[in-house]
């Protein structure tokens, strides 16, 4: 008797994806808040039945296993269902950046090449107009929050039959996209799988303490995965997502009041603030703060006190290992131990592992890891070498086996909760005329803990000045990534075998304090 | 771009077993004390080492992948050892029952047919011999204990080199097998994956609040699952396994006290015999009980007051779902909710969902269920429905999504064309003020196959009589449940071990004739 002959019944059991864990959760939680969203609220059976709807409503656009959607908005409950909608049919979602510029949202049109488009008409309805004109008229474009002369997605969801019969997806099928870090100065969309998405949920659960009686303010930007993983946990839980369609301090504070919402993702600035309307202590935040004056505010992700990763903050990650999974509330000291189902080895160019206290490059293998990049075979293949996924960041293990995070092999800037990847402005800049050489460096900012500053070398004769090379990243770029600062130098220090000498550069022009290095 | 040529690079980085832990965790916790049992104490890095050469040998007994291995000993920290060489080359390891008899090992062996054997000198030595003896006297016996007339583990990975080559495992690959009871009067070995013993590891990681800091006292059997679970548990958190070949209370007490165990699994008459060795305080136990006496005993999964299980118990599982994969410290009443990586419906012999508060087969479905039985091909073809396992059990849920465990689908009454299973309408006699015992069988009807009858047992001094009760169930159940013809009787036959023996009701009450659970 051979092994599968026996089992061949019981192969077609194991299958398990987002859309599963929806249909259990209608099952198991029929009558509990899921999500709450301005005037919508919805039951986990009813946001069952509207994801069944929309998935009805992408069959009907032709949307198939694989196939791409944009959503061209600010955080919305509809992202939730349409992420959910596009785990039941088998096709990806990428959350994209409300904040991208014309010329950004075009090449994001082209790369990831979506089926349906679902925009926003409040606040950027001229430029997603502008963009669907610019790329392909006749393309399926659903607008999320009513408009007067297009195709409407409580319309369209209301006039369909829900639909019903899915096939199982494959746990290790790409649901969801982020773009993610200049790897060659052009953003790419990571993939991550069900599974990943599955088990970051589980373990953001644990590590947050969310239960089924948690109430998640999805407040910071969906396009993160921090902030996805956040209602993702919170929807595995059983728990309510409370979403706003962007930061505002007075609209947070009464969220979390009237909503007793128990976890958020709020930045330090906005929690500045938050302190500042609520002095007269107005609204009831002690779901989320045991003090009125949200002293015990520690980090974006607001979690309760006894939550392991408030009584361990600290770790590594990146989105195309699934965001925070190595960590120290899973022990250790520095960045920590990595997540279960995850293997982290610290290697060489040549993928050979290093010894203890050895800095090298650190690479990661199991399901957690991303799919790929869409659309980047060539960045693919060189990201992984013999099974193992290359992060492009630097570490080292320690004796204990903790592992520590030594910085990026490009050096990110981090400005308020954005990242800033220097190689993405540099390659705008150097499309400048005048512009001969540049290196974009992060200077300290007391609000926003660093600024982008560009140091540039202008070509023979030209006469760029600072304001215009602002000016051209601030058309191509979204608004938070142009350099404030600009100045220019004759020549920029260099390595022996050539690259630009960062730290010298830090050291000349006023730069460093990046993120989490040590 | 097709999906798969651009992300090809990819597909080999997900792969993730029980193995790969096990090279995470010597990464990771390299000087952590993984395994302690006896005089032997290993490390994490130190345990990868010997289970890579007992890989070694493995290998060179011609073990390949889903080949399978048989455990004939109590416990021992080489039963970890041996699964996680099984999860590196792909085997499939059952740890036996060290009580079966000498013809219960010869089914076992017929049934499981072993490529290698380890078995055990101590006490059940000549049992072990005379079955080696009985069934191929060339087959491939490795004795864990040492033993002066054949091949010896200890000797046997001294002997050789690390093995340090495996492909990567599948993790939806079956790696252990555990007999559980006859669904046919015969056991049948579940076999569970890496994925489903990864995920429940995690589950139980949780729910009893197990660290890197924690200790388990491997003190139950390591032929249940419940209590693999607690090891595996410990092991992924990378904390300390205590192994004890069997329950000895005056050893429990030396152990605890020595090693500052934190979770064990003790049997409530072990915990007496404990109680009264240690009258005197000689052993310091405070590490797993709050009271010396030990009057915080709740059941025989210990651990911490504060973890979720503890706050929360109950639930409902069996090996063929992964143990107790569904439980109240996820939310809910009775038997609780699924956890995350489980969907569970109750619906009836076509596989169709029942509605809230009818009872029905529990299904379930996802990477939590077995990959089926080994070596019986038509119960796997007859336990699977469209994708779901029959669990051969009966629950139903709840408004609130709870589900409850109604009773064992042993004993099904075919009445016309309705099923009706004795535990519903027990339940439900039960609740009666009159009722002490009831015992509900089929018996034969020349029209309708079979009639409901209830033998019950009054109360002392109740006078109810047979209308009433009928008339009690006629009004919570679907009157073609309800008995047709109640019996007083003064007691009812029950086994050895409490429950009541239902073939000698039967007998002494006109039942039988059932039809095939089906």
């Amino acid at each position: 008797m051979k092994l599968h002959d026996a089992l061949a019944p019981y192969l077609g059991v194991h299958a398990y994806g987002l859309g599963d864990l929806l249909h259990e959760q209608a099952r198991s939680r029929p009558k509990m808040p899921s999500v709450i969203d301005g005037d919508h609220r919805f039951t986990y059976a009813q946001l069952d039945e509207r994801v069944n709807r929309l998935a009805a409503v992408l069959r009907a656009r032709g949307v198939e296993r694989g196939d791409r959607i944009l959503w061209l908005g600010q955080n919305s409950f509809r992202v939730l269902e349409t992420l959910l909608a596009c785990a039941r049919v088998g096709a990806i979602l990428c959350p994209a950046n409300w904040r991208w510029s014309p010329d950004e949202i075009a090449f994001a049109l082209d790369d990831f090449d979506p089926k349906v488009v679902f925009w926003q008409e409040a606040e950027i309805g001229e430029i997603n107009r502008g963009a669907r004109k610019a790329w392909r008229p006749d393309s399926n474009w659903i607008c999320h929050d009513g408009c007067a002369d297009g195709d409407n997605y409580e319309g369209l969801i209301a006039s369909v039959d829900p639909e019903t019969d899915f096939a199982p997806v494959e746990p290790s099928t790409p649901l969801l996209a982020i773009y993610t870090a200049g790897f060659s100065g052009r953003p790419g969309a990571a993939l991550l799988s069900h599974e990943s998405l599955l088990i970051v949920a589980w373990l953001s659960q644990v590590a947050q303490g969310v239960t089924e009686k948690s109430g998640y303010l999805v407040s910071g930007p969906m396009f993160h995965l921090g902030v996805l993983m956040g209602t993702l946990a919170t929807f595995m839980a059983g728990g309510r997502n409370a979403f706003v369609s962007r930061v505002d301090a007075q609209q947070l504070l009464e969220m979390i009041s009237a909503e007793k919402l128990t976890h958020a993702f709020i930045a330090a600035p906005t929690i500045a603030q938050m302190r500042e309307l609520n002095a007269d202590g107005k609204y009831d935040t002690s779901s989320l703060f045991a003090d009125p004056g949200m002293s015990d505010y520690r980090m974006p992700m607001v979690m309760p006190a006894a939550s392991p990763m408030m009584q361990a903050p600290g770790g590594y990650g990146q989105t195309e290992i699934g965001g925070l999974t190595i960590a120290t509330w899973m022990g250790g000291v520095a960045a920590g131990r990595p997540s279960p189902f995850l293997q982290v080895k610290v290697a060489g160019e040549d993928g050979i592992e290093l010894p203890v206290g050895e800095a090298g490059e650190i690479h990661a293998r199991g399901p957690l890891v991303m799919c790929g990049y869409w659309n980047r075979p060539e960045e693919n293949a060189r990201r992984v070498v013999d099974g193992w996924h290359r992060t492009n960041d630097l570490g080292k293990r320690l004796e204990d086996g903790s592992l520590v995070f030594v910085g990026p092999k490009t050096t990110m800037i981090k400005s308020g909760v954005e990242n800033i990847y220097p190689a993405e402005v540099e390659a705008c800049l150097r499309q400048h005329e005048g512009v001969a050489d540049v290196c974009v460096i992060g200077v300290p900012d007391p609000t926003w803990d660093q600024n982008v500053k560009a140091v540039v070398v202008r070509k023979p004769g030209a006469s760029v000045d600072p304001e215009q090379l602002i000016e051209h990243c601030r058309a191509q770029l979204a608004s938070y990534k142009k350099p404030k600062i600009v100045e220019f130098a004759e020549s920029l220090p260099r390595s022996a075998v050539g690259f630009v000498d960062r730290e010298a550069v830090d050291k000349l022009f006023g730069g460093g304090g990046y993120p989490s290095v040590g």
